[in-house]
């Protein structure tokens, strides 16, 4: 959460974390995007979730469904299952995590893992991409798969972005908190067909090139200067550059 | 929680954090100053929250209210006054969250919400002065408005404190931090009229003056680098540049 | 637990935290070693945590006990205790844990903290080294005193770790951080006699030394630089700096 909150923070958005159930409602109803994590599974978090998800839905609000850790339990995938069912505008996942979501979807919670250990991908992004566009177009969503090459679709039209650094690999809640960008440009996403899939990925893009950026000015590069850096440049990082270095394709 | 540990030790502290009911009170028992922070309120933390507070209280320790997102939520404002009533030494907010506290102090829970969206403040900490004031001297405890001026008030003495640097406000739990290392001072001062309400501006200042001599000696200064400043300068600071340093001033 | 869990990527680890009580075992079946930190002890977090170690117990993978404030509150002794019983590979404390651990096991949970005052140690780790030797026979494990000089021991043999510095200890989880590792070296211990004893030993060295290493780079070393640079010289030590730094001695 601390990583989440200052990757927000540093991208000029204004993050509020909560988990209470008698207050997550209150907090959807003042906030302009919902972040749904799966990182923590207790039984009254996960009820938390539900409700801050419905409220979102009820009030118009885009949330975003963060798929930690989908398929490395029984009980993670049956959740993340559960929230799926609330409709979220973006599913974001890395192509384990979307795979086994994929394949609970088709065939009820229960079965294999999909290639998951732990939180941590097994499979390459681009093994993930019928996955995503299966659950995109069954599930009316736009899902978001992330790793060396992002794909992002909405079931129909597919978004690669090529920005960022295998270092980012190497950092606690890094997809963590490109989600949670992700929920900060949707809020910011203006109205009509295709905008949702453009803002999730200029989230991509953003955050995988304020890491690339980021690791320019570090002399020796590891992942305790990259977390310093991505903050850094999310926050210094012009309008001109992050322009001239994305790399965005649609496919 | 994790900066806030960090602020304490890197200030020469020995922090420890808990919230299981059945040993908050012997936590209390064996420390030299209690922090309140409301950023969690699921109901068991509330309740071992006041168990705390009142621990403190009953073995005549310092203990500081931080009131994050006071105002945020009915539950929020509705918590903030339950530990109100527990006496705290010191209370620490930004302007939203001490004119939310003062609203509902007069008129109950109810009511909207001063300026309050999220943890982040809409107002100036000036704009909350006259709350702080009315707060303190009905609750015979000290007041902190902390924003681009600090105020600091028993009720009746007012001091003003302009350190610190506008980039702390995009980082996470620097509020928090900050009423961390209040409760320090708390725990130093030595006995007598006006010690309390000195320790909090102290606190205030070096916290302030921390970030201010770590940003100078980053290269290009972002909220990723301040954290490391911040840290390592809390450390590093001698006690002369923080005499020579401080920007306290009695209104 | 962000520090720790950066410390593990950083190495080279796969690291997924879990407390829910109803995954807690499925985790503990995809992992290859377990660790249990004492930090947090509300009533079901306690519960997952004995879960989780009868599982790794069951399924013959290691298991680490971090004793985090053992000492501080009868109720967290008295959690280590009930831990304890539940046949830890290794044991994990600074000497003051390790001292009241150990007096705690000879004479129920009830008595003095032993020297603990929150969660820092107030003894040397070569005070512990007697109550360190008890508690290893006695519970068939090894126990490891961290402190300005590790020590470790099976009961018989007892292995001294000179790496480290001071600074560690103004960092928050450091010693968690270090427990994480353990269990990280103790998945790729080879079999036989001895090799959980050395692998132990190996951990703290190579955390010691990726603190010695970073402090190198740093022009003013303070406790935000040494996390950055613990970090990065994790991921970029080589190993022949890690033979060639390595301080093990036999006693």
């Amino acid at each position: 959460m601390d990583i989440m909150a200052n990757v927000l923070l540093a991208a000029g958005c204004s993050p509020a974390m909560a988990h209470a159930l008698d207050e997550v409602e209150a907090f959807v109803g003042i906030s302009s995007a919902l972040l749904v994590n799966m990182g923590t599974l207790s039984a009254d978090w996960v009820a938390a979730k539900k409700l801050a998800a419905r409220k979102a839905v009820e009030l118009g609000k885009p949330w975003v469904l963060d798929l930690v850790g989908c398929g490395a339990t029984p009980v993670r995938t049956a959740s993340c299952l559960d929230l799926l069912a609330c409709a979220p505008t973006v599913v974001r996942g890395n192509a384990s995590e979307v795979i086994a979501l994929a394949a609970a979807a088709c065939r009820g919670a229960s079965g294999n893992s999909g290639g998951v250990r732990g939180v941590d991908s097994t499979a390459a992004s681009s093994d993930a991409l019928e996955a995503a566009k299966l659950l995109a177009s069954q599930h009316r969503c736009i899902v978001a798969v992330s790793g060396a090459v992002d794909y992002i679709t909405d079931g129909t039209e597919v978004v690669a972005v090529r920005n960022g650094d295998v270092l980012l690999t190497l950092i606690t809640a890094a997809g963590c908190s490109l989600t949670a960008l992700i929920a900060a440009f949707l809020a910011a996403a203006p109205p009509g067909p295709g905008q949702q899939l453009l803002a999730t990925a200029h989230a991509l893009a953003v955050f995988g090139l304020a890491a690339e950026e980021g690791l320019k000015l570090v002399p020796r590069p590891g992942p305790g200067s990259l977390r310093v850096a991505l903050l850094d440049m999310l926050h210094l990082m012009e309008k001109d550059a992050v322009l001239a270095g994305a790399r965005i394709e649609r496919l």
